[in-house]
């Protein structure tokens, strides 16, 4: 590798900084900023004025945790929402894939993670509190736990169940099962065995 | 696809933005966008400022073709490069490649592409011209022509000996061969037959 400039030191910060993105390594950022330079009126320009603008306005709603440019958030004062169902997920990229998703019209609870103690993770780390609080004050009648398949995502599931113990809320969880298009030969006997125990009436 | 907003239009037309950038596509855009929001001040802020830098200092090295900061580039004024080589490649992507080999001190012309007459590439839209003229002025000695080992990479290479034919300059190109790192068994036929032609004492 040689220490010889080879291009201007503006242009170097700009493909180290590209290489933490995620999904670009330091050859894609390489090629990334080349691309970028060649658009520069098209895509250098208004993606620095697209960053610079959502690091400015950008925030965490604070009642359900979504990431937004307003607080509350476009979900929690969207009046077209059933406010009476909640889907707690882990982290807000879920969040956006149950809503792309479509199939729920429902409002949603960021916990910010999973319990995890061997990490130092314990409920006062996630926005478990607040749930409880939610769940009370607002009178939610269903509550989808909507948490990752994982030993820590069961776990703070479990936990979560316990906290609601007597709210008299309805908890329920996502259906484990054969993804749609998935072929069988290439799924784990943990989901197949799901699959059959859930099966359903043909 | 839910025509809902579930975030604010600020981070919807960064994911878009994003999405334009090489090796990202809509959902790697989306997980980008995400990561830099929980970074806002360690990445998102400071790529925002390095993208605005360097779309308003970027330039084409009027020399050479090179992407830099400044005109002439940090290669064509650097003193301890050896002006007598020139390394011709297509384009600026191909230049940095070889200078992180680091295996030539030489100076370098950036054509713009290739020969492509299907394409409606002549060659006035390339910077040969530009190249001769250099090679005229700068008494270049050697030129190497580090064009892609494709049919319009040696159709421009030709066309460039052509034009050079009575400055006295030596022409040399890339030697093809092995990778290095190359296992036979996975190279096509014509690599393997110039390998064999090119073959070197051990």
């Amino acid at each position: 590798m040689s220490t010889k400039r080879i291009t201007g030191p503006e242009i170097e910060k700009l493909i180290q900084l590209l290489a933490k993105v995620p999904g670009l390594g330091p050859r894609s950022a390489r090629r990334a900023a080349l691309h970028m330079i060649k658009k520069k009126n098209q895509l250098m320009a208004p993606l620095a004025a697209a960053l610079s603008e959502a690091a400015e306005k950008v925030t965490v709603c604070s009642v359900c945790g979504n990431a937004d440019t307003v607080d509350p958030c476009s979900i929690c004062t969207d009046p077209r929402r059933d406010g009476a169902t909640l889907i707690v997920v882990e982290d807000v990229a879920d969040l956006w894939a149950l809503e792309r998703a479509g199939a729920m019209n429902a409002k949603y609870h960021v916990l910010g993670g999973t319990l995890s103690p061997l990490d130092g993770v314990g409920p006062d780390d996630l926005n478990i509190r607040s749930l409880v609080d939610r769940v009370g004050a607002e009178g939610t009648s269903e509550l989808i736990l909507a948490v990752n398949a994982t030993v820590e995502g069961q776990t703070t599931a479990h936990y979560i169940t316990d906290q609601l113990g007597d709210t008299g809320v309805r908890v329920t969880r996502l259906a484990h099962g054969v993804p749609v298009g998935g072929e069988l030969d290439y799924l784990d006997e943990g989901t197949l065995s799901a699959a059959l125990r859930s099966r359903t009436s043909f």
